[in-house]
């Protein structure tokens, strides 16, 4: 497994973590309009470096948001190309009160780098930048073709860059896409996450009274939008978790019993996940499906926030004309954004109770992803991460949206190989984010080995 | 009728306006503590009034919250004594975008003038005053004995003045009560109210994870509070306007027969309703009952906001540790507000789903009440309302809450006379609040009248 480029590697390793430093310190947090300038640093940071050991065409390619980082090295002839995604931008610090350290001074501590944007995409973006660096400079060569596009905005939806995919540009055309924005199931094991929910993210609107009423005097003839909502949203879900939509389910691909069976041999504990990470009195769900089912392979529906009426301290009497209901889906494979949103619109429209307006808005939405085990890239990639980390990979999915892997597979064509290095406690989006160094020079190194082996 | 105290106040009436506009200036907002300060402002702006024309013994009387404005004037030896009650206080003013001029400027249009408290009751309030003003001017002395006690804390419970009613100090001695926070049951129609509705106010909190969870990761496993909520709500009460907490409507002592057939006789178009004062596409609550009894003698339930979560524009992904439902409950009369709140607590821990925790509290509440009207001050006011308005007064109740009514009774053994001069299209807790002018002053005339007839 030691190739020269996984010796330059674990020979450049304080200096690859001082860099990765460096670009931590800038607070290039993409939801905050005073810090566009740090975005713009931090995208100037990593183009910088890509372009000075030896990757060509690097550029900004400028938006309406913060720039998408672009770079190539397309001498590989008949080798395949990768499109290398990761991003830079990062989550706001807040709640400042509870990080041990600075989110912007990375610290070592306990084997640990702290920081905002530490595993969040900075630290796995630099382990695919130092595995370029590495291949460059031990061949003077690459295994393959390479393709670089790091985004600015995936903490804020990533507008920009599926912008950028959907117009399918020439300089995107590739084999494959590899994505490190994910983690491993536990300490020490190799892991590719093959599957993603898809959401849509919709605003349900209620109208009742033509203005605010007075609860006293109109309370029992004029409709109230919160509770026509409550009524309607119970109608959504039962309180066994089952959705009610008429046909939600219908089109879901459960997962093949091969993939069940390997999520069974997995080490999980739901009791100590109830405890440490979610605390409540409870966990909660549909019969008949783990918490691992529930959350990677089963559509559920959240309410995140209802706006409208009276919100204040204390007590004001008023039937509000209007109120409002955040509510998204989660989605499965099998499942389409555009049949489930009109699922919902349709049923939403129908059970909505006598005396007012319904008005469903589609926000946004992603479709879901499944990538077959079976395909070349990840074929190659479980060779690699077995010789780096001793282990078979385990194939996990994920519960969340990473919109642009549906993105690359619709406009592009491109399956894409989610490998990441975080951790489950690594805290992402919390006070006192961290990377694991270990991972981190794990991570490059089985960056280094992926891409010679499917060079090979 | 025309005594000389009502010629002074019809040659008083544009002093009188401005004074009420400079009333009306003062953001007296009792729930927002910003508004302490405009509070004691509007207190201390009557109270200089009062003692300005001659009533004895003004003063505030503190306590924990907005003072209260006590003044007298005890000169009538064996005459009865009433006790004035109003209040200064006012509902917030939000949403501000829906009035067409600023709430605390007021300002005339239509033969109303429009403002944050105009009839509610800072309009109502200021024809007491200018009775009493006219009353006094005129004959040096007034026609029975009067009591004022204005309070600051209407719109958030008044719990200052209850525990100062309770207290039953000497200074509040009277016979009956005169209140002024009701409305006409139709323009040019004398009317007097003689039922009200009670009510709890409460906060239903629910608490699902330790701390606010990424809906992609978690959502499946993780308790939604505002799911739960929603389930919680859409069993207390049904799409037909009915409570379904258990025993709820066991205690109600239905209107009579004649009460019922009074109502029937009054003019009331509900589709006039429905478009002029609610707007919505139909009326909604429990079937059998007319509009009139569901809003007067029936309970209801109703919400009024539901904070907590994401409330901003578009999306965030979040499963929030906590909930909140701001809910009350109208009670009719023969419940009690102690035995209603302690059916809906035990119901709605009862009915708590999985995985939440609920705390249910008590925000405050009000007794209903209902007034014969076969007692000396009401037939009083009815002659003086017959020689102001030239029309017999219709008896109505309001599906309100004036709490102190019940506290009159309850402590101090004083029915209370509800004339009110509001008109049902006055906005009142809404935008683009508004007082009829003629309404106000035709209010002190009658206000004159009925103090004049009563000392007779």
């Amino acid at each position: 497994m030691s190739s020269s480029a996984a010796a330059f590697a674990s020979q450049n390793r304080p200096r690859f973590l001082d860099e990765l430093k460096s670009l931590l310190r800038i607070p290039s947090i993409s939801t905050l309009p005073e810090h566009k300038g740090d975005c713009r640093r931090a995208a100037e940071f990593v183009a910088a470096e890509l372009g000075r050991f030896g990757m060509e065409n690097v550029r900004l390619i400028e938006g309406e948001g913060h720039p998408l980082v672009y770079a190539d090295w397309l001498h590989g002839a008949a080798k395949p190309t990768v499109l290398i995604y990761g991003h830079y931008d990062v989550q706001p610090a807040d709640p400042l009160d509870e990080w041990h350290t600075p989110p912007f001074e990375p610290t070592e501590r306990n084997g640990n780098i702290y920081a905002r944007g530490a595993v969040d995409d900075k630290g796995q973006v630099w382990a695919q930048v130092k595995a370029l660096e590495s291949l460059l400079a031990a061949n003077r060569s690459l295994p393959l073709n390479v393709r670089v596009l790091f985004e600015g905005e995936e903490e804020v939806g990533g507008e920009g860059i599926a912008a950028y995919v959907a117009s399918k540009p020439a300089d995107l055309k590739a084999d494959f896409a590899l994505v490190s924005d994910t983690e491993l199931f536990a300490p020490d094991l190799p892991t590719l996450c093959v599957g993603l929910r898809g959401m849509i993210y919709t605003e349900l609107e209620v109208r009742g009274a033509k203005t605010d009423l007075h609860s006293g005097m109109y309370g029992g003839a004029a409709p109230n939008p919160f509770v026509a909502l409550a009524q309607m949203l119970a109608r959504l879900k039962d309180e066994d978790g089952h959705i009610l939509i008429p046909g939600f389910y219908d089109d879901i691909i459960p997962p093949s019993p091969a993939e069940l069976a390997a999520w069974r041999s997995l080490r999980f504990d739901e009791e100590h996940y109830r405890i440490a990470e979610v605390g409540s009195k409870s966990l909660v769900g549909e019969a008949g499906y783990s918490v691992l089912e529930r959350t990677w392979a089963r559509p559920t529906l959240d309410v995140h926030g209802m706006p409208g009426g009276f919100t204040g301290a204390g007590a004001k009497t008023v039937i509000p004309a209007r109120a409002l209901a955040k509510v998204s889906m989660r989605l499965v494979p099998g499942m389409t954004p555009a049949k489930a949103f009109a699922q919902y619109k349709s049923y939403v429209e129908k059970i909505a109770p006598a005396g007012v307006d319904v008005d469903v808005r589609l926000i946004h939405s992603g479709d879901p992803c499944l990538i077959p085990v079976d395909n070349t890239y990840i074929q190659a990639a479980t060779r690699a991460l077995h010789e780096v980390w001793g282990r078979d990979t385990v194939f996990i999915r994920s519960g969340g949206s990473i919109p642009i892997v549906g993105d690359f597979a619709k406009h592009l064509n491109l399956p894409s190989v989610m490998m990441g290095f975080g951790l489950p406690d690594d805290n992402l989006h919390a006070p006192n984010e961290k990377f694991n160094l270990k991972n981190f020079e794990l991570g490059i190194q089985s960056l280094i080995r992926f891409l010679e082996e499917v060079g090979s």
